[in-house]
Formats: C-alpha cells, sequence, structure tokens
C-alpha cells in the first residue's frame, strides 16, 4: 500500500488542533492542490476564502453553533460555490443576461458547482493531511448562511457550502468504523434486497455499538440507524430552499 | 513535495484507457479509500456501483452520449447519491415515514448526499491515481438519468450523480492550466473588485489560447470565457428538477 493510500485510509476529523498558523507556501500548496481536481467543463465554479483574521474566525464560529475549532487552528477555508465568475465571463464576451438566465439557474448547473466545489476540497484535504496536518469539515456554517455571506461579502450566485479547519493535530481521535463495504458497494446494479440490506445494517449497529461502548465504559452504545433515525426527525436549515433563491439559484 | 501531492498535482482526465481489467483488490482498495473521505454527521449518504458486465458498460456509453471510455477502460463506477439507506434504518428504527418526510425532501440534505458522494469519489480518484491508472469524470451519465436508473435499478432516494471510468492509460493527455491563483483563493472575505476578478480573466484568457493555439498549430485559440459563455447559453439537462422530484427529491 502506497504512501497517498495510507493517508487516505488514516483520516479522521481532528477536532482539537493547535493555533500554530499555517504557512503561506502550506497554504498556497492546498489551494493547488485544490484546483487540481476535476471540473465539469473545465468551469471551475468555487472559490476558496481563506481566514486570516481571528476576529473574523471567531464570528463564524459563533455562526457555526459554537465551534471552538473554527476559531482555534492553523488556518479556516471556506469554500464556496461560485458562479458569479461566469457571469463575469459572460459579460466579458458580450452576452446579455436575459440569454444565460436559464443555465444560470437550472438545478443541473448547481449540482455541478457543489460537485466542483466538493472535488476541489477533497484534494485540499488529502494535500493538508499528506503534510501532517489534521483536518475538519464544517457543515455548521450553513446554519446561518445569510450571516455567513455578509461577512464574507460573497455577491449573488455564490454560495459558501462549508469551512474547513486544518492545523497542527493537538490530539488524535480514533477512527470511526465506515459501513459494510458490500452495503456501499454493488456490482452491476443496486442491490434491490432490502432484506439483505438491512442485515448488513443490523451487523454494522452491533460493530458502531461496540466501538462506541469501548469507549465510554459502556455508558454509550448508540446504533448507527438510531443515529439516523434521529437525524431524519429533526429537519435542519429548512431556509436553504428559500436563501439560495434570493442568491440567485430557484433551481428550475 | 511528497508523493502524494505530486499525484495530486499531476491530475488530467484520462479519455484514452486499455481494457486491461483492474483486479479485485485494485477495487476493493479504491472503494475503501471512497470509504474513508469525511462525511457529514456520518451519514455516508452513497452508494457506488461497479459495472463489470461490458453490455452494461456499452450501454451506459450510448446513454452518455457515445463516449468510448465507458465502455472501454479497466472497470467503470457509478456514484450515487443515497438516502434510500437512511429509510432503511429509519423503519429499523419504527420511525414512521411521515416523520422523516420533511428531512428527507429538503434542499439541505439532498446538498449533503451531493457532497458526501463527491468527496468519496475524489478520494476514490486521488488512490487510483496513485496506483498509475487514469480516470475520468463522466457527468454524461445525466444526459439521460430516467434510463440510466432503469439500467441500473436504482430505488427512491437514490439519484446516479456521475460515473468514473478508471483503467491504465493508453495515452497521457497534457495539463490544462487552471485559473488564476487569485482569482479562486480570496483572503478574509470575497474579492468585490469585479474589474480586478475581469483582468485576471482576460490574462487567462491569453494563457488558454497560447495553450490551444500550441497544440493545434493555431487552429484553435478559444479563450476560457468564449466556452464559459457558450456552456451559459446552451442550458444542459433542464428536465433534471422533474427528474429529481420524481426519484423522492421534490428540494423543499
Amino acid at each position: 500500500m502506497n504512501e497517498t493510500i495510507q493517508t487516505i485510509l488514516n483520516h479522521r476529523s481532528v477536532r482539537s488542533l493547535t493555533n500554530q498558523l499555517l504557512t503561506d507556501e502550506q497554504i498556497r500548496i492546498i489551494v493547488n492542490s485544490a484546483q487540481a481536481a476535476a471540473t465539469s467543463s473545465f468551469v471551475q465554479a468555487y472559490t476558496i476564502i481563506g481566514i486570516k483574521d481571528q476576529s473574523k474566525k471567531e464570528k463564524l464560529a459563533v455562526l457555526s453553533g459554537n465551534q471552538s475549532y473554527v476559531s482555534e487552528n492553523g488556518h479556516f477555508f471556506v469554500f464556496c460555490l461560485d458562479l458569479h465568475r461566469l457571469t463575469l465571463a459572460a459579460e466579458m464576451e458580450d452576452v446579455p443576461s436575459d440569454e444565460t438566465y436559464r443555465a444560470l439557474t437550472s438545478t443541473e448547473t448547481f449540482m455541478v458547482g457543489v460537485i466542483d466545489t466538493s472535488l476541489a476540497a477533497q484534494n485540499a484535504v488529502i494535500a493538508a493531511e499528506s503534510m501532517g496536518l489534521g483536518i475538519c469539515y464544517i457543515g455548521g456554517i450553513r446554519n446561518q448562511l445569510d450571516e455567513v455571506s455578509q461577512l464574507l461579502q460573497t455577491p449573488n450566485h455564490v454560495i459558501p457550502l462549508f469551512g474547513l479547519s486544518v492545523g497542527y493535530p493537538a490530539d488524535l481521535p480514533d477512527q470511526k468504523p465506515r459501513l459494510p463495504y458490500l452495503n456501499v458497494y454493488h456490482e452491476d446494479e443496486y442491490n434491490q434486497d432490502d432484506q439483505q440490506l438491512i442485515d448488513q445494517l443490523q451487523q454494522y449497529n452491533n460493530e458502531i455499538s461496540a466501538y462506541y461502548a469501548d469507549r465510554t465504559n459502556g455508558r454509550r452504545k448508540d446504533r448507527w440507524t438510531e443515529a439516523m433515525a434521529k437525524l431524519l426527525t429533526h429537519p435542519k436549515r429548512l431556509y436553504m430552499k428559500d436563501f439560495l433563491n434570493k442568491k440567485g439559484f430557484p433551481l428550475e
């Protein structure tokens, strides 16, 4: 197994990072790595905002649900889906804005933007981890996107999708076991045998329960399906559709 | 610069792959790498379908717009956003389906699924490339998702997002230059100076034009903004919103 695959398989989300700042060289390598990712039709539909201003980090930490690792880290990146750049391109080519409206507002184009941004981010993550840094994705910046957008001054057609805390690990957590291989990887077609999938999830529940029990002297024994049922009965961020619409993404 | 970062920076989309099949061990390493990616609230909202059946590969190649590298490769993966697994989890926990409806149909949850699937895919890509394999993402499977879903027998709440051709490169293309660093990486807030962004894109246009001219004896001199304006005036896959709705994602 080569070094790269070892790095990938060694991933864990690190929520405890030191305040030792990344160098500009490290930041550049991480951003260059992000930019090297594949991109749909070469659109490169993202912008990465790096937060150096400590007071801004602290504001973002509060907006993300008081997550300390948003402000305490070596660097904080915000990965934004960005189609504003495409509107500038159309302007430079003298294309009137009514001719770009349908493409800009389509669900398909939005999906391309989310995918492009995520591929770039994961490249950034692997590059950072290969340098011995720890990372944690911050979906919490979507808790209050209106405020986050104002803070970061993002224009129309730009959506901050997630944050990324990067830094030197102060503490390395254990790795949580992933879903069973055959539950995630199907051959030639989707496995339509729900009972088999349920049996696999049952086995996974046992594995996850044992994992928690082991680390809490038996106090916690959460099942995976229990955590998922809880997520599904507590819907989050239901304002998202309206927010996207307001920012130029009616998702037609 | 370490090996992992070299692998990342060396990426190019390889459209010419040999038919030498990946071993099951290679497939397992690629899928394990995908599964090691970070995932929002541990949902792991994806399923990967690996296509071994050559006739199915050929059907997918036709459905993707006659792209030969969908059928000619070492293995073809389809990365699907998957919330069907979560509905099984709710069932196992005796949660009635009307209690999960809002979370399952929200735009936020859909975004989580697209992000999760993309992070996993990019891990798979880096793992494959680190083993000397070439890859090409296939957004073309979204051209006719109804037919693709039927072929792959994907249930409700599962959306094939993109394909991934993997194999031994028959021919290695050049790397296309990416957007200027400062166009993509902003500090502390989004750069609101549109004229500066336009100047950077102008400089990028020159670079891209020279790249094409160099490789075609001056026949092609496409500007990046020209290609983007073309994309924006030729909207694609406008059926997506209806398709997602039909598959359980009204995006509320």
